[in-house]
């Protein structure tokens, strides 16, 4: 079924044939997943819910028999990137692997939907260039709230936190969300439902071929 | 077809629905693939074989409709891992960041086809670690050939190199490779061919469920 099922080692004959030719690769993947693999990248402030909307999304590409894989801070805070700290240097190092993550991943053939606040421009900026270096697609889906809305919603009472200064560096309070001039989509949770910001994501991916025949 | 398609969110109901109930899970995505994931770690050698194993076991799987993919020196010192040199800490370091990747790519339903010297058995014993922290098959397959062998094969030039002095810290040469002592799987490579040593882990996996059914 794979493009290089005819370039195959004999076998047996030799116990020291070194063979690296016709490898599986991306493309190979993507055809047996039925999908074309990519990024989808979400920002935007604490609260904006980025999370929510990329967990319904996940649903909903599961359901239609989607290979998807959600990162965020929680799988990657506590592991690969849990030895970095908050400082310029770290957050630094923390964007460059989350963006080698995902490379690694959607050259598995995986649809990635990463979430994260990412509130400056360029740290967005060399993850989709990694991607475009890979050539590799990248969507950044800016999830827009007005700040008072999402400060209301403050679902891990990390705002409260902020305004008492009791924590330091926090987006929309002290530390500017440069929101993207040209993302690929911007959604505003304060006017669309979950469920209606999932749906035009999807139909974007649709549009766009990441979903293949009958997504 | 998910588990999870009953506990959905009310779509289209509310504009700040914070939902994170039923998310999709690694059982979802590994019944969506018909495939147990999981780290097949390769260790060995320079010249062993380890590589041209993975890529003849990743062509069968392939064929059969499994979804794999490696990770090797290849791919992830030249990005993940790109910052990091070869003293002890970034050795460690390396690894580390090397499981955690592994971690990833099983929890998104992946069989990761891991090939490393890996000379250290605390190294590899800390991957296993981290793969059983998080309930996630790993087998250790340490792909062996007498020294003399490797050295002959030589398929980069690095043998000769470290016996000419012009590079150091060569595992076999003049640093030790600390063989697994109860590895998952053992093969020779200098009596079994490249098909037959594939064929050797592709038949371990099946035997120990990894490729669910068909496979």
């Amino acid at each position: 079924m794979s493009e290089t099922s005819s370039s195959g080692p004999q076998r047996g004959t030799s116990s020291n044939v070194v063979w690296h030719g016709g490898e599986i690769a991306r493309a190979d993947r993507e055809r047996r997943l039925g999908q074309r693999a990519g990024t989808v990248w979400f920002t935007g402030l604490s609260g904006s819910g980025k999370s929510t909307v990329a967990v319904e999304l996940e649903r909903r590409l599961a359901e239609a028999g989607r290979l998807c894989y959600r990162l965020d801070g929680d799988n990657l805070r506590h592991g690969l990137n849990g030895d970095l700290g908050f400082s310029e240097a770290d957050r630094a190092e923390n964007i460059r692997r989350t963006g080698e993550v995902c490379r690694l991943l959607v050259d598995a053939g995986v649809i990635v939907l990463a979430s994260f606040v990412s509130p400056f421009r360029a740290d967005r900026d060399q993850v989709r260039s990694l991607h475009d270096a890979a050539d590799m697609p990248f969507s950044e889906v800016h999830v827009h709230v007005p700040l008072e809305v999402a400060e209301a919603r403050d679902p891990k009472g990390l705002y409260a936190k902020a305004r008492a200064g009791e924590i330091s560096g926090f987006t929309g309070i002290d530390q500017p969300y440069e929101a993207p001039e040209t993302p690929e989509l911007r959604i505003d949770t304060s006017t669309h439902s979950v469920g209606e910001a999932a749906g035009l994501v999807e139909a974007y991916l649709q549009r766009s071929g990441w979903l293949g025949a009958g997504g």
